[in-house]
């Protein structure tokens, strides 16, 4: 199974700087938490109840979409790539990430993964405890995602 | 007064999954919180005593490169610009960016910023309280941040 599927466009209700920048005109954009509404991670994408709140929507000079994924413990995301890559800066909790082929490596608050495009992984908390990251998504052709099928119980870390 | 300033090549002790991934050959990248030696921000570019700790190199086809940064209470960076620009996700605490000519803007655990390239800007802490941030910097030619003039104590918002 292979599907598309894109976080929403992320109506960015960002706070732009106030400022004239000599920065060809752009500014910095400013992602707050708990500006825009989380949702709950599509049933089909992910295992458990995961939600995602977006932060910065991809658009102009920045490639990349940013987004907390919070992840109880048990949950996870459905095996996937990315066809730009992405970024994980894990804030809270501890969790795994796993390639294809590959072992389990625990992550844990304060560490950032690079996953590179077309790498096929999955993401998420242990079964015994939660783990929240800001996922900072590269978009190419408007898509940052493809999803595959999900992480079996079996498969799934004891 | 201009200069250059690379955060040194962040010799990378990265823990890598150790996986035969459909991805090009390429595999996950994970930086490790405290897996490196953190260092003290240089006195030319920094106020006040920040730690600078590495957590992955920019190379391959990682064109970002990620290191935690923190300020105590009344630290700051020197104004800077980023020839590939900058994302910065605010793990602890709360503190200040702002652009040349534009008011400072509070930002706190849980905001992402993305500073485009050649924007002239600072961010730190406050006068009063800590913060802390994953920086991630865009490369160019090798390089990810030109230097100016420290923020003057005046134009340090109270």
């Amino acid at each position: 199974m292979m599907a598309r599927f894109l976080i929403p466009a992320l109506l960015c209700a960002c706070a732009v700087a106030n400022a004239a920048a000599p920065g060809g005109g752009q500014q910095q954009v400013i992602g707050k938490a708990g500006a825009q509404a989380a949702s709950k991670g599509p049933a089909a994408y992910f295992s458990g109840e995961v939600e995602v709140g977006p932060l910065l929507a991809a658009g102009g000079s920045s490639k990349f979409s940013a987004a907390q994924v919070t992840f109880p413990a048990g949950a996870r995301s459905a095996w996937h790539t990315h066809p730009a890559g992405q970024y994980l800066v894990v804030t809270a909790g501890s969790g795994w990430t796993q390639e294809w082929g590959g072992k389990p490596v625990a992550i844990r608050a304060g560490d950032v993964v690079w996953c590179p495009p077309g790498v096929k992984h999955w993401h998420g908390a242990t079964r015994t405890t939660g783990m929240s990251h800001v996922a900072m998504s590269g978009t190419q052709d408007g898509k940052n995602v493809d999803w595959m099928e999900k992480v079996a119980d079996a498969d799934y870390p004891r």
